[in-house]
């Protein structure tokens, strides 16, 4: 591809926030002319959208796959923290994702994860302790701390938490913050630990204190968690303290957009359009030093052709001065890539599921669609054989998380809302370890669904006595190693099967994934039992 | 369910070709009086609709799962061929389907396969020798002697051939014919042997010379073969002489519509209401002697309710006085079956796959969209480290029939048009000895797809380094024994894959499955080698 050419047009140049007509000059991938005059083009020269905060492992894509489907929708770069890999695969799993981005034409930002394990109340199958962060942030290839969702660390100044953000001081790298629900003095006290940013606002108030405090707000509106509706209104008063992200995208949903939906969403609702595309790219530039052409002289020549600057669709995408993409075709061709994984469960037999009864309540799940947290409450359990199974008429289906480290017993759990009318589902996506998670109606389906994917490494199964599916994910036990639009196309198959099953879910295997995330409240299952996140410690599944 | 009751309405009385205002009344299941009278009620009663020839393990569900899906099309009773499981598990087999079939109430009149196995050329699961048919035409369950496949049998005065139609004589049951290309004297030896019906017409003129020797003609519309426009005229010339059809039909398509489809097609072209009702009820009754009521005094309460005369929806479907099916939603209850099946087939493993280049051409299978007829060619083969492999451009892939009954080298050639672009498809459907028949893009592909086949005890697969889906077909591996509708879906899934795999066919499993039938023209695949129909002999698969 010659990375060599002018070209003209409307440009929009949001450094200087104006748009004027002219000719851009590109050589050798760089910007070296631009020249301000009449020409006959009406399109939009713009430079390309980041996703400011986005752990590509979401995608089941590989890094280099997630860049050909993302190009096609304007996105040139993004800052994306390797969490999910780093909790399976440590620091190679990071190095694996820097390597494997490298390999095509696109700009990821990688971060240092602060966070990995989650918790000491799981197995995951690596950790990165304060020692690992500093040999990380050392490297160029990595450009911040990634969210610090140990807020009690924080602020209780852990000694080791304060290590890792003294590394990222050391060397001068941002630090992202992840605090949902902190508020006054103790989000004082993080603040000015020298956390600079967070995504996890869901409510104008709360992001309007960080704000107040010097923070910058990550709008996200992903697979998983949207809060685009809620705060958008920040942009007509704080344009320059937001960035747009997606945190998670599944790989069906990163087919049919990216950060652009969410440009031609703002500028739909009335704000200003160069406001938004700031937002959708210069902010996040600004706030993470990344080096993304923003249409100056001697910038990489990073930037989308659209023909609406209302409606911004990315006709043509250019990194570095290449074509990557036109008119929603990839120019990037899919690369060959290892399968890196840490998998040694075994398979699981009937006896490994059984729950003898006890004559007593059992404490039961409650889970709520699009959401990550949950409720409980006490039933009566359904016994058969003196065992207690699923209660399919009451929607009390069993829940089972799988070591998939070493072979262990597996945590068995009751939940409530997950609908299944039959089957299992059963998926080794499930944060933040990333062991095995399952839901089913007997224990003969939870059986089959976790032992084919056992079978495969990894990925996600769906089984009934009629059929099954299975997404092998190779990498990690999280991502496919193949074609991105194969396996959107795979994954959407078996996201329909679990809807046959019964499930009313919007997104069942999200849902799922979510079962074995402990830091979240109120109720969930570690692979080492049922977790009370209030009391944070492990509690009985039945009423003492 | 109560089956006394009284019901109104303008009454079809095909026996007497007249359409009248009145009441029927039944009583335990039979019409014990009719009344011509004047009602109120506009809608119309009359008989069901009989599928004069139909193979029912094609729908891949057992009997008492085709009832449920058939009766809410309006179908009462079939005449089928249990010809599919008979090759599988012989006597045991045709047991099953007449045992499975009582379960419900739906009138199944079972014939007994007159040609099992279909060839010497192949190896089947079991055989039907004159002794065995003579057992079967002894039993009240066994209506008559189903079709008569080995044409030069009775051309040539097979001894077995004309003993097992000797049976039939003697018990007085009729004889059906499948002679799709004979025709002179060959055909009039064939009907003066006894055989009185053709159901493999595709031509008028071979109808009609048919019709001239006394056979009666089935129209088949099916999954697939489709004759229904070739043969519909004689409608208008010779509507005592016709029934209808379906020979095969998947799950999906069976859900969609079955015999009230053709009825509603033909009188939509002008023919005549009462002789298209009669060719899909009374002609095949009268031909048959099948026990289905035909709305007159003291017959079984067989009959169905539609708005339309001219367009039959049935609105309600009675079987001997039972409301089985209404407004489309069964009645019937699914009851649980046994599952007998025959397969000891062993996994792959590379090697067995593996043919070398001889440095000679290969002569390649070239199947047509919709039809069994294959043609053949010689094609330079693609080599890869000396063995002979897959060759996607050119779309000559490897085609691979495992012997399912005893552990033995699967035979392997090669196949133009399958259009598959990745992955592999396999299926213990595979006419008429129900091997393994597999095709695929990579041998690895072909393995695991072939291998998920045999780890389920026979169904169909579909498999790809992003996915696999997996239909397990556990009763003699062509049937599910599970929820008629759900087994639809599965079904429906795989086939979406399939063709999300590259394949243009429009039912590629269909396809597939007849690869391995020996008795249709040109080149096919038996488990013991490359056969050419002509020649009625093995060939190499090289150029000699």
């Amino acid at each position: 591809m010659n990375n060599s050419f002018t070209i003209g047009g409307q440009i929009v140049d949001l450094v200087n926030s104006r748009i004027f007509s002219g000719v851009v000059v590109v050589e050798n991938g760089k910007i070296s002319k631009i020249e301000e005059k009449a020409v006959g083009n009406t399109r939009y020269i713009m430079p390309g959208f980041v996703d400011a905060h986005v752990h590509i492992e979401s995608s089941m894509l590989v890094p280099s796959e997630f860049a050909r489907l993302a190009s096609c929708h304007g996105t040139v770069a993004t800052v994306s923290d390797p969490h999910e890999i780093a909790n399976v695969l440590g620091k190679e799993g990071v190095r694996y994702m820097i390597d494997n981005g490298k390999k095509v034409p696109f700009k990821f930002f990688f971060g240092a994860p602060s966070c990995v394990p989650a918790t000491a109340f799981e197995t995951a199958g690596a950790s990165l302790n304060a020692s690992d962060i500093e040999e990380l942030m050392a490297s160029d290839d990595i450009y911040y701390l990634s969210e610090m969702m140990n807020y009690p660390g924080v602020i209780f100044d852990d000694r080791e938490v304060m290590e890792k953000i003294a590394s990222a001081k050391r060397y001068g790298k941002p630090i992202d913050g992840h605090a949902p629900a902190v508020t006054g003095p103790d989000l004082q006290k993080y603040v000015s630990a020298g956390i600079t940013t967070d995504h996890e606002c869901f409510r104008l108030e709360g992001a309007l204190e960080k704000i107040g405090l010097g923070m910058k707000i990550l709008v996200r509106e992903g697979s998983a968690a949207k809060n685009f509706d809620a705060l958008i209104p920040l942009m007509a008063t704080h344009p320059d303290k937001l960035m747009f992200c997606s945190d998670d995208k599944h790989p069906d949903e990163l087919d049919d957009g990216h950060i652009d939906v969410l440009v031609r969403k703002a500028i739909a609702l009335g704000y200003n359009v160069l406001d938004v595309l700031k937002a959708a790219s210069l902010n996040a530039v600004k706030h993470y030093k990344l080096n993304v052409g923003m249409l100056q002289l001697g910038d990489d020549a990073d930037f989308i052709v659209v023909d609406d600057l209302h409606s911004p669709v990315a006709r043509q995408t250019y990194i570095r001065g290449v074509l990557v993409a036109e008119n929603g075709v990839s120019n990037i061709k899919y690369k060959e890539t290892e399968t890196p994984n840490r998998f040694e469960a075994h398979f699981l037999y009937a006896d490994d599921l059984f729950v003898p009864d006890e004559g007593k309540r059992i404490k039961v799940i409650e889970c709520f669609d699009g959401q990550l947290i949950t409720k409980s409450f006490f039933a009566e359990p359904k016994v058969e054989n003196g065992g207690i199974v699923s209660d399919v008429e009451r929607d009390i289906l069993k829940l089972v998380v799988v070591n998939r480290y070493k072979p262990t017993k597996p945590a068995v759990a009751f939940i409530k809302n997950f609908g299944l009318q039959r089957g299992a589902l059963a998926s080794s996506v499930a944060h933040d370890s990333h062991n095995i998670v399952a839901v089913g109606v007997t224990d003969n389906d939870i059986l089959h669904a976790v032992n084919l994917l056992i079978e495969h490494g990894g990925g996600v199964t769906a089984y009934c006595n009629t059929e099954m599916v299975a997404v092998p994910l190779p990498v990690a036990g999280l991502m496919s190693n193949e074609d991105g639009y194969e396996v959107a196309a795979a994954y959407q198959n078996a996201d329909a099967l679990a809807k046959r099953l019964g499930s009313k879910l919007f997104a069942p295997f999200m849902t799922l994934s979510f079962m074995a995330l402990l830091v979240i409240p109120e109720l969930k299952l570690s692979d080492k039992g049922l977790f009370d996140v209030k009391q944070f410690g492990f509690i009985s599944v039945f009423k003492e």
